[in-house]
């Protein structure tokens, strides 16, 4: 059975149906024309918005539609993470060509529901439209984050330490692979937002500048270093890298440093500390279980974006990253 | 200039510059992982997204590109409006193919930037992807109403007046018409939410039920009876009319009346109160200069939505409005 067959009314109830909730802070959810919500009033809100759409940002090729509603939650997740915030309501925009099934859209909205509930988000409301092209989802996400603690990109200086959570690289090892069966696919097709970690920074007042590793960890790290307006050296040896198979390996075109440095859409965070917090970090990190990795530390503007080399030496980079308008590369999952 | 020429970042710049705001509330607006706002404690706080969809809900044909802009965002103003709130921040979610302007990207932030002046809403962030079709607006609007003042779908009861806001139809009109020289044409590229309407019946507590006549005016009508339980009748003579020049009536393959009760994107408030408050709501009306016009009463659910003809012929009537889902119709300015 087909969408049109079903129309609009009957998708709505169905989403509805999909996403209950019993957040009490929801007064209205789902159903009128906008959501009511009575937010906790000694939290300051954090909004952002992502948009995810089929072959600019994924193909139907390689992604199943569980994995489309799953990363499309997963992206404005990871932006809530990023400033050390825990996401809450959630506002799904879906475009649909007509001939999608309704089994393809239950899987997509099963995606939804499942990282939804896994970090306790309510999708509170959207919008639903035709789509002359592909299928298009964009999300908005609210968060909560305790006033003045936020993490920004703007509050690294000179001498702070610079941190990544995870081993960032995975995802674009596995979408230059193109095999879904893959552990690398499964990084990219179902990237884990790093809440928890977020949360661990700013509650202990430790990163002083955070930003989620979506466009490459050079081209994040040179958001972070814009808006700072600081420089950073990174250290090939002390990057944290893809344990990558010898079968696999022979697969690829570049070395796995390349992805870690370069590759997007890991969604790991990138962040920087004062050196003073330094065995604070690593105490929390041990006691939380949670995987914080040095790579280098923040050094003044005039010296730019440089990696040191294995051989010790150093080159200055261009943090070049995904751009949406430039032609070229493309994303596709 | 093409925007594959500025690329990514000065796009944002772009955007950036052109939406300064002053709102204290916001803490950090466009340019981090997410916008930080401090709201208002003793508001109820209004989330709803929107999406115009180029050749679903728009044609570059007959819209330029600051109606885009500016439709892009009244639509979604509409459904604070609809909820009696104020609304208050904005994010703006832009996909693009590459080969538009800069010049014209600027139209269409201008159009943004005007209906946000004027609605006294701040644009806090967003989102820029490419497209491989045509051009997309999601707006996410959030607002802020009164705790226990929002107006829903689903209070009206059977006994209460229904009214509208403005003059029904005149969208459709010029839609049907494709000229854009014409005023109805106006009406439907650069439509004017009802916000100061909303707050009004709010705030009075007046309203049991409202809507915005996004879908036409018996649809939308459908929404507030099938959410509140309750049928409706509706009295041709009582229906404001669009006033249509002789020489635009020979146009219209419909009498102005059909384009009143079916045509959709008035933007005008449907709302029903108790019957006891219609004094109330003329003095009120008359006092703050703005037309509510009573078109019918709320029955019960058994009876259905009903219209009486000017012949005083009673007929139940079929709700049918725009199914994006549904093959046929298709919206296009």
């Amino acid at each position: 059975m087909y969408i049109e067959q079903i129309g609009e009314a009957g998708l709505i109830q169905r989403i509805k149906n999909k996403f209950p909730t019993n957040d009490r802070s929801i007064a209205i959810g789902i159903g009128d024309d906008a959501a009511i919500i009575n937010p906790s009033s000694r939290k300051a809100l954090l909004f952002s918005t992502d948009t995810i759409r089929e072959n600019i940002h994924f193909s139907r090729k390689y992604c199943t539609f569980y994995d489309i509603g799953w990363k499309s939650v997963a992206v404005s997740i990871s932006d809530i993470a990023a400033m050390g915030g825990l996401p809450k309501y959630l506002l799904l925009s879906i475009a649909l060509p007509p001939k999608i099934s309704v089994k393809e859209i239950d899987k997509l909205l099963d995606g939804v529901a499942d990282i939804s509930t896994k970090y306790g988000v309510s999708v509170v409301g959207g919008n639903l439209s035709g789509s002359k092209g592909g299928v298009t989802i964009d999300t908005t996400i609210i968060g909560e984050v305790s006033s003045g603690k936020a993490l920004l990109r703007s509050g690294a200086k000179v001498g702070d330490l610079i941190y990544v959570t995870g081993v960032p690289g995975s995802s674009a090892i596995g979408l230059s692979m193109k095999t879904p069966s893959e552990d690398f696919m499964k990084s990219h097709l179902r990237p884990v937002p790093r809440v928890r970690e977020g949360i661990i920074l700013s509650e202990n007042n430790l990163a002083t500048a955070a930003i989620d590793i979506s466009d490459g960890l050079l081209s994040d790290l040179g958001h972070i270093c814009e808006r700072s307006s600081v420089g950073a050296r990174i250290y090939a040896n002390l990057l944290p890298l893809p344990e990558v198979p010898h079968t696999i390996r022979k697969r690829l075109a570049k070395a796995p440093l390349f992805f870690a440095l370069y590759g997007g859409e890991d969604y790991e965070l990138l962040f920087t500390i004062k050196g003073k917090n330094r065995t604070k970090l690593e105490t929390i990190s041990k006691r939380e279980r949670v995987k914080f990795t040095i790579i280098g530390e923040i050094v003044p503007s005039v010296k730019g974006i440089r990696l040191v080399g294995e051989n010790r030496k150093e080159t200055e980079i261009e943090p070049h990253g995904y751009d949406h308008f430039k032609s070229g590369r493309r994303r596709l999952c």
